[in-house]
């Protein structure tokens, strides 16, 4: 808001010089400004006040940091069944912290959400989600809201995206875990409805199930809104419609945005818009079943991740577009979406080539960026011709 | 420039709620409006007046078009060796009618320039450039500039772009003609010197040579500018820089956007950033050869065609942007360039999916699209916001 009002007593005060000003406000020039470094792969950001901010490092600590002073916290007493890492062994686990969310009444009650890939000892992991309160620097009460087992040995595609939906409900994103889908059992696990995995999840804030949920049958586990999910991570809420938006991985390409509909099934691995790790693996039939096709999909990779509406004031050509940083790729794409569909896409940030988890929008409609790098960076986009 | 002032009038006038109306006009919304239809896949597009202008029918014939009162008429005495349509045959067929432009001093000389695929009983066509005197809606004073010999029986690739550099020398693109790799002569016809094919030419206005083109050698034939295109048709300057970018379509993906140098092999057969139509196809090297990058390619089809770089007022943050439209997808592509590199890329009109031939802009900046249909059109791109 403060940008604009300036931007327009420019224009007001500068009547001569009129038109000049308004094809410079009017020709945007994303640029990238590195406001905090030295992260061990950030994955979540969720802001606190304009320049307080909760970061979850996925290899790190959940930490308090502040984007003026530049000044970290490590905030004690995290859940102590957080995985070791063992990326020392591969780079491509995917184990750690990912989520840190706010209650929407956190002021009142300090509950933050936060998810991570939690361990048994003997058993291996799997993807949990846990309310704590916040007081003092420190995590207390904690409480688990989901925990996605089996445990398995397997380090991959744990999901773990939550927003709070316009319904006031938790919806949480639980990926399927295999890597190869050679692995699945008969009936996938993504389809299996007594299988945690592979699923979205819709919650009560307090973990208990809502009963307006969609209807999977009897023997179905709780909670379950979505089926058919390999690997989403990033989940969020429309300004305009208050539809729920999700960004997936795919094995070979096949990478894609969907919407989140009640009782839907995406289809994994039964179908999918790319193609399977194992080239030879040929999916099971479901009878009766039917697949949600996505909004979008790419038909090359590019490993989406923390996606956002954005509502800022310094973009005004991007308002209510989606944006969604990709890993692989390392750009960032913005979607322009009209009646549930998408009109235009852009890749911005095409020779910049660094991995991207998340976009986040501070209170006041700054942007700003996680990037995925053993040096993790929190990078603000600024409009350059502001 | 009439826009921009009336929107800031408004602004200015309406001081109490200029917030939104900043917002309103920063918020692009591209629309297409159908101008004229029953066009018989329209080609090229060049504006004698903001109203007037000369369109290339691919199919059919060279028109005067009045944008306003949509009459349109054929323009008398073009060249007889216009080949005849084969395409009842198949509709995979590229020969016909090209690129009409105006030469730069048309309003005192009255000559245009004309590219089509002709023919020779008994031997097949071939890509002819011709001068013409545009006078009573009819040509007369025919010249031919370049004829892109061998005659052949394939009608592919005829290439057919011009545009006039800021040198005012000609820029010519000719593709190589051919549809299947494996049918290529030992030296690849767009890496042999000695045939006109697969090159790009730069001649004077009159079709002589110009004196400081680059060396190619003396066997080389005359006019030419750069090498090793298979299928180049967009071409065109950029408004700052005034260096050429041209548009090439791959095989199998391979579509790319380059920069025009003098003396350069943009590599086709040798090297591609796609694949063979056939697979087994292993081009040969040839000693000594260094082929140029493009600046961009896609890694799914598009079929990218008349580029242009937009300098109209309506879409303020597309200023100086490449606009290059595409037959395959049917949507349009905006980059934003720096340094002579690609930092965003947009694709707009995603769920149109209209096979587009042109993008051209008139006199006072409007941006108009052609389709390349049966029932083929002139469309206006609006800015819906404004």
């Amino acid at each position: 808001m403060k940008k604009l009002v300036l931007l327009l007593t420019l224009v007001i005060i500068g009547c001569g010089k009129a038109e000049k000003s308004i094809q410079i406000s009017s020709k945007t020039k994303p640029v990238k400004e590195v406001i905090i470094d030295s992260l061990k792969h950030p994955w979540s950001i969720t802001f606190l006040s304009e320049d307080e901010a909760l970061v979850s490092e996925k290899d790190g600590d959940l930490l308090k940091v502040n984007l003026s002073s530049k000044k970290k916290k490590v905030i004690k007493g995290f859940p102590r069944d957080l995985t070791d890492s063992i990326r020392v062994v591969w780079r491509g686990d995917n184990s750690g912290i990912f989520e840190v969310r706010l209650h929407p009444d956190f002021k009142n009650n300090n509950f933050i959400y936060l998810s991570y890939a939690a361990k048994k000892p003997g058993k291996g992991s799997t993807t949990k989600v846990v309310r704590a309160t916040l007081q003092n620097d420190s995590l207390t009460g904690i409480k688990t809201i989901l925990e996605a087992g089996p445990f398995t040995r397997e380090y991959f595609h744990y999901g773990g995206g939550i927003t709070f939906g316009p319904d006031g409900k938790l919806y949480i994103t639980i990926g399927e875990r295999l890597f190869k889908e050679i692995d699945e059992p008969e009936m996938p696990i993504a389809q299996d409805l007594q299988d945690k995995r592979g699923k979205i999840y819709r919650l009560n804030p307090d973990g208990s199930i809502p009963n307006d949920n969609p209807d999977f049958g009897d023997d179905a586990v709780p909670g379950i809104f979505a089926i058919g999910i390999r690997a989403a991570q990033g989940i969020t809420v429309h300004p305009e419609t208050n539809k729920i938006w999700f960004s997936e991985h795919g094995t070979r390409q096949g990478d894609e945005v969907n919407l989140l509909k009640a009782g839907a099934n995406y289809g994994w691995p039964i179908i999918t818009t790319g193609g399977y790790r194992s080239r030879d693996y040929v999916p099971p039939t479901i009878e009766g079943a039917t697949y949600a096709n996505p909004v979008w999909y790419w038909q090359h990779t590019v490993a989406p991740t923390g996606l956002m509406f954005y509502t800022g004031n310094e973009f005004p050509d991007w308002r209510n577009d989606l944006l969604v940083p990709g890993l692989s790729r390392g750009s960032l794409w913005r979607f322009r979406i009209e009646n549930d569909t998408i009109k235009s896409a852009e890749e911005l940030f095409i020779d910049d080539r660094v991995r991207s988890r998340k976009v986040a929008q501070s209170p006041e409609g700054k942007l700003y960026m996680l990037t995925d790098e053993d040096n993790g960076k929190i990078v603000r986009i600024k409009n350059d011709t502001l």
